[in-house]
């Protein structure tokens, strides 16, 4: 019976926790508050979150990260991009000297840029050679109504990666490796900045060819940042890449998506974070995307799109109508290298 | 004003010849039948293909093929797959020397499995060096509607591509260039055996990351058994790659798909052909991609599994059921040639 301790209690954690719990793995589910740890032990679910879904008894919520982490032989941090250093500071000196580790967060810190991964390293220096991604097409609430999914770890050490996926691997959760841990965080991370784009098209009622055409463009973007800082373009093409693209781009519950709906709707960014009552990675991760494709050469017009509607208040119909327009060249002229 | 021949008046072929007359072309429109030609001289619209849509003063409908080549510039083949031998054979003497042609179909020939500028280049030797692929995240029905659509012109010789891409780009359909016809074809064709597996999993109501996740295993068969043929990897993140296949996997209008969600429902092949009122190109494909997967070496489960419903009744949530078990190795071990 593996321990498993997931720290951060929102829906994805909440939800990776009960599939955890019901396939064999004893889970500790962290809540960073007292109350919503006591919630969670008394009512064994989170209405808001996952209505669907129970915690099996195999879970029990704390709201302490030392006994979330006693015996854990692997350690899942489900918090935002924005609370990772923090808890990994917190949680490191306590994890176990053999425990692997992975993240479940998809973006960037604002500052520093660097991926979920390299945070974790920073924060836990003891932690060299057991961190791993995990990332994929994942909406949380159609795994908590118990539709199978399939996800991939990722990370530099196979040891790591082959142990964690030893241990997570589930019938409702299939679960593949790949060494490519660069790839697989930029895919996961950048994919939030399409899937606000492709909500934005939709919100407009551009048709499936237009939004089809935007989020192929936008994964060219996404395979051309991410190779430039060192990924694999093969990765791009799986999982992490193209297949949480699809699945974030498509669906009304991804909450990037939701972001552009609402853009379209002419709301701006402070109404629809009151609106959604959260501020979706994407939007972050936006601005450091067009930091990081300017330090790296790379051109990125749908991702610079979503910039100028998020940070510099231009109307969408405007962006759009300026994605659209120029003289379409050779398709992959600006992957070649002749500059357009 | 150039002088475009449209021939094949199915939906696509009526929409194109609407935008391209709408855009400044002159346009004839060749329709089997007298007496659908003559229907759409008289009412200007295929109320069963596109509603929306009034073709404009500058198309012509006519049954006289060689009526629609004369003087034609550029000769657009709109045809169903089965018919474009018969067609490029009667159509073949009457173009032009100098007229550039595109192919509009999406598939193989059965029995020779050539792609169809292949099937062009046979059936009319004198085009040689003239012919051109279309292909893109392209839905009639929203094109007729009036939403944008961007597409790929590809072809081996460029003067033949940017002469079509001159032609035929408006604002309402953005033609990019592109060199790989073999894998502007492959994806074009082999995205409808994907587009029936999508179907298949939303029939079975799978959810959002279970497709998405089938989806991307799909692409990249598509791109492995599409490399294997001499196309290049990258042309499969494009439009007529990752573009068409969103498309047509995520949208109700797509034939391919609604015989995936049929199939889902316990019908027969013949049952949904009555129902539909046509054989989805997917369906040939499906056999022509097996063979050719078989012949390449090149695994590709999904096609396979589609394959066996299709053509050996074997129960969807059975095959679907196999897909999804097995040990999930190394996500990529497949392609770097470890054999799983």
């Amino acid at each position: 019976m593996t321990r498993v301790a997931v720290l951060g209690a929102g829906s994805w954690g909440t939800v990776l926790a009960a599939v955890l719990g019901d396939s064999g793995c004893r889970v500790a589910l962290w809540a960073r508050s007292p109350e919503a740890a006591a919630r969670l032990q008394v009512e064994r679910r989170d209405a808001r979150a996952a209505p669907a879904l129970v915690l099996p008894a195999s879970v029990s919520p704390t709201a302490e990260v030392d006994v979330a982490l006693d015996a854990a032989e692997i350690v899942l941090f489900v918090v935002p991009t924005g609370a990772m250093r923090e808890v990994a500071g917190r949680a490191g000196p306590s994890i176990s000297a053999g425990a692997m580790v992975v993240s479940c967060a998809k973006g960037f810190e604002p500052d520093s840029r660097l991926r979920m991964t390299e945070v974790l390293a920073a924060a836990a220096p003891a932690l060299e050679g057991r961190i791993t991604a995990l990332s994929g097409p994942n909406l949380a609430g159609e795994i908590a109504e118990g539709h199978p999914a399939a996800a991939v770890v990722a990370g530099s050490n196979p040891e790591a990666t082959l142990a964690v996926q030893a241990a997570l691997s589930s019938t409702r959760l299939r679960l593949y490796t790949n060494g490519d841990v660069v790839g697989v965080e930029y895919g996961g991370a950048l994919k939030n900045c399409i899937a606000i784009a492709a909500g934005v098209a939709d919100g407009l009622a551009m048709g499936v060819n237009g939004r089809s055409a935007l989020v192929a463009r936008g994964l060219a973007e996404i395979a051309r940042l991410g190779v430039a800082a060192g990924a694999q373009a093969l990765t791009f093409s799986g999982l992490a890449g193209l297949g949480d693209l699809i699945a974030t781009c498509t669906s009304p519950r991804s909450r990037n998506y939701q972001v552009g709906v609402n853009l379209a709707a002419g709301r701006s960014l402070p109404e629809i974070a009151r609106l959604l009552g959260h501020v979706a990675e994407g939007v972050n991760t936006t601005a450091v995307a067009r930091s990081l494709a300017a330090d790296y050469h790379v051109r990125t017009p749908v991702i610079d799109g979503v910039y100028e509607v998020l940070y510099r208040q231009r109307p969408v119909q405007e962006v759009l109508h300026e994605l659209m327009a120029g003289p379409p060249g050779d398709e992959f002229a600006d992957l070649l290298g002749s500059g357009r």
